[in-house]
């Protein structure tokens, strides 16, 4: 039967970010790593997406929730930020805790402190020595790719899933953008010839870098822009999804593309990347923000996303309505990591096969 | 077959403090909230205590501890805790745990800075999308109660239990001093017609208060508060107590009442909340304390109590006389959080019902 | 069936520390504390290592993990760890959890500061209303041994396992040291008439000093003490070995011994106990460092331990030779720990029994 584990190690290889690790191909036996976007493609997404859902139905009932919890209760996960993240990390330990299994955690820097003495490697690898799975998250770019590597050449090659690596990846982010996009449109068309709008600081912030890469897996998607001119979106994202034949478009006119795309994918100004202090404050982004009357120019069928916290881009007021999906997004997120990890440690075809005994 | 969730959810929803908080009357599938101590009148008092006890004497055996482990096991909770406090923090974690719940947390002032970015209800939302329950700490006074209103709007209403906030509630701690009076006195005529002194800072400490409030739930109570002029009961508690037929003596003579009470009810000087650093210093409470000399006075079925920590209010040398009730009462704290969870995910009639296999 | 428990009390209360510490002799369901490596004699050791080895060979298959998960499921353990480790920490954290053994944990000065207002008696005997286990690390010497003294006359006078006091004991760490050696001879003749080097900071680890004193349970050992003068091993070892018929070299010159011995022992200079600041880096440490040359010099069958972590004392370039042992003696920490924890609540005979149903 299919699993995952069908993707094409020879493509992961050769993914490997800018030339500096070598991912080697995977023969049996060696572990699932998670460290960027890229490395899944449509036959992989639609797995994931496809375990989520069926992860989100058993998970409805007692029966269900049994079934999961026993999977894999006898691993033991390691959740290590150093690069603080209440969010995400409460996520991936729901996750955890929905499929039995138990975790470790550091994730204030006054614990994570006491690593210093010694090198990354070693700290990893001490991770290794007591846990089955490395859930990790760091300013660091490239980290995760790094450990994967060094651990490798151990004797305890444990699973590593990048958690975000600074300003660069986060990929689980961007599977549960997609997933969100996948479940949204699902009853709708599905999502393919779609219009996706980015608002907000497209220079800074990772998520639209990563979704409108993975967006390329789909047929016909056009992607739309809208920022002030100083955080509009890089050129190297541009080149790219042209160059896979996708529509791009660059705007500042917020308003007047609202009632045109499918989805709106909003973003918060990331001002701890500042260069200096106060530089973002100065950007007029008033017109950049979702309230009512940015609501009721959407269409009827056209959802709003985040991928949260938001400050003021989006209004309370839109919450209670059914457009507004990021929430939604947002639990979604635990279930994609809980498919991802099932996936990881092979439990995809179980669960997929799962029938309640009621 | 009768159930906590009997309560009068018009009483409910009547109690809102200061009018700020409309609390719906509960219809079914409404979550459970434990937001202020007088939402439990003297049935769900009943109810607690007996669920406490029985939950107590499940837990001797392992056979019961699987019982009960097994009961909650598909839940999560979150602990968020704002206001530190371990003592609270490990024994909801202990009652959790008793009952299979796994759960997540937030306990330092450092990992729960990263949520000031946003609103506390996008917090708490983005709690109850991971989460079937939230146990919550806060400085805020009526947190707890706003936060629940918030949520009965949103698609995930998971229960809240205050764990204390501020200077204004404490509900659990007056259940389960209620609940170790109850112990105390159950083998020797019930908790009614008793005499209970409240000694130390009755003015700023929320446990005298809650305490005495639920004390009005049984028949025929006097209460004797006891304290240095600076530091006696409100008269708003005076009003009450009096309102509700109960005989109150104020007093700054800890010694003269000692041989007439049932119950002493040991507090420390709260200092924390001195407006002027070294205010309490300042006031003599040399006459506040006890020591062997102090136990000497009292009756032989009367009990100490104190909702721990102790500074030096409670001599050491107390810890062995069978009437220092301190330690008991903060483990019945764990039972009684444990019998609250349970009744508020409905497992009441069916721990009521257990019987050992063996 | 013999078991852990039969070692001798009489010896265990005769050994308490510097006389402050009287403890009893073990009755009937009193508790077993780890207090200090000296408690051990062959006869422990031979059963923690027996278990251990049983322990890790279970673990290996998911059935084998059920079961020991199954073993102590009904069982809460507090770690409270007011000096950080978290290599520590996440070892004992591990042992718990693989014999399904909840926790509650302390482990930031943060966190910790709160019970500052309390005595230490009264902090544990908190951990003791609400868990059945407190492993306990701390900067205080002897602390330990006087928590398991006032708890032996609480009513929940439950088990102590010291995880580190100050520059004093540590004897979970000479444990795992103990039991790595014994698993490198076990089919090369045994750990007896042994040469061990110890090289590095010999003044103020406590590892080496409770590693020394344990080796004296078997026959015909040698012990070779290498390190600058400044930081040689104190006269009272020297004593204690020589007193216990222990051949003793007192060297500076580890290139000289190295093709000499059975066992390198290599420890890192302890600067965080510098009386003046630098102290330690003022001294000539260059000639007491192990790389790829050093490697060349050591016999076929020798191996080389470090308790981690490490600076540079040893070179990555060394991790692939298969006489380096470092990362195999942390994993066996959680092994040893485990077993530790198992024999504490009379499992051993349990999992020494057990045969896998498959």
């Amino acid at each position: 039967m299919s699993s995952l584990h069908d993707i094409s190690w020879a493509d992961y290889s050769a993914l490997s970010i800018e030339g500096k690790v070598p991912l080697l191909a995977r023969p049996d036996g060696m572990p699932f790593h998670t460290l960027f976007a890229q490395q899944f493609g449509r036959k992989e997404l639609d797995r994931i997406c496809d375990l989520a859902t069926k992860i989100r139905f058993i998970a409805k009932s007692r029966d269900g929730m049994d079934f999961l919890q026993g999977l894999l209760s006898h691993k033991r996960a390691m959740i290590y930020f150093t690069q603080p993240s209440s969010r995400t990390f409460l996520s991936f330990l729901s996750a955890c805790q929905i499929l039995g299994i138990k975790t470790g955690e550091v994730r204030d820097a006054a614990v994570s402190s006491e690593f210093k003495g010694e090198s990354r490697e070693d700290s990893i690898r001490t991770f290794s020595s007591y846990f089955d799975l490395i859930i990790m998250r760091t300013q660091e770019k490239g980290l995760a790719e790094r450990m994967a590597h060094a651990l490798s050449q151990s004797d305890r090659p444990v699973p590593i899933i990048n958690a975000g690596s600074g300003k660069d990846q986060h990929p689980t982010q961007a599977l549960l953008d997609i997933y969100t996009l996948n479940r949204s449109f699902e009853k709708k068309g599905g999502l393919a010839n779609r219009t996706v709008m980015y608002v907000g600081d497209l220079a800074r912030g990772r998520t639209v870098r990563s979704l409108s890469n993975l967006l390329t897996n789909y047929e016909g998607m056009r992607h739309v822009f809208v920022a002030p001119p100083q955080l509009q979106i890089g050129d190297d994202i541009v080149a790219m999804l042209k160059a896979r034949g996708n529509e791009v478009v660059l705007s500042d006119d917020m308003r007047a593309w609202l009632p045109r795309v499918d989805a709106v994918y909003m973003t918060r100004i990331q001002d701890e990347w500042d260069a200096t202090k106060g530089e973002s404050a100065r950007i007029d982004t008033s017109r950049f923000k979702i309230g009512a009357a940015e609501m009721a120019l959407m269409g009827a069928n056209a959802i709003l996303m985040h991928p949260l916290p938001r400050r003021d881009e989006i209004s309370t007021d839109c919450d209670s309505d059914p457009r507004a999906k990021y929430w939604r997004q947002m639990r979604n997120g635990m279930w994609v990591r809980t498919a991802l990890i099932a996936a990881t440690f092979d439990c995809d075809d179980m669960i997929l096969a799962w029938r309640s005994r009621q």
